[in-house]
């Protein structure tokens, strides 16, 4: 999915004005950043990446999706990302808008490498 | 929107059925629990629910949402939840099948209290 592509291209370009571009406008938007509440609206949501952007330092991500779920004008798509060797687990929704695929909600979480009795 | 309470009410029931019958059946589900990578098909997060459920001092669930977005049969709903005084930033993605409302994804991650240097 081309849109969802286009988000991590901008993450490991560091292009604020890409990551502006592929979120959604008319709708409202939300980001769930690792170990962070919720971010709402389009502003705030801008000014997180402008922060995480900026950073000289900020690690590549690679991400590994699974096939996206689309529902009609929605598209889900859920996975797998790597940043700096820690895993993350992403949920990333896109929507129709104006004729464009644009993210209204990207939830990033990191994975805690945990042995259950199953030993998984 | 009723399916996000009913999700919620099972939770807070210990109640394996009715967290089974949300579920989509037809749609391929995931779900990513606080911490833990992600379960894709049915059988995998039922058997997650199967485990927090059955857990006698499992504690109890509070969601506060933000207002649903509907997107033709596709709704998402994010927000906070609270367990055991750990807050949790969620999404919930649910879809119509068979003319109901079925979670098709959940997403929780626990909110880490950061200081940053607005002091916010």
């Amino acid at each position: 999915m081309a849109a969802n592509q286009a988000f991590y291209d901008a993450f490991n370009a560091r292009d604020l004005a890409a990551m502006a571009e592929l979120w959604a406008r008319q709708i409202e938007v939300t980001c769930i950043h690792p170990h962070r509440a919720m971010l709402l609206g389009r502003d705030e949501v801008l000014r997180s990446w402008r922060a995480i952007l900026g950073h000289p330092e900020q690690p590549k991500i690679v991400f590994a999706a699974e096939p996206p779920r689309i529902f009609g004008d929605v598209g889900v798509v859920s996975g797998r990302e790597v940043v700096a060797a820690v895993p993350i687990a992403a949920t990333n929704i896109y929507v129709r808008e104006d004729g464009e695929w644009r993210m209204i909600h990207h939830h990033g979480s990191p994975v805690i490498q945990v042995q259950d009795h199953a030993g998984q």
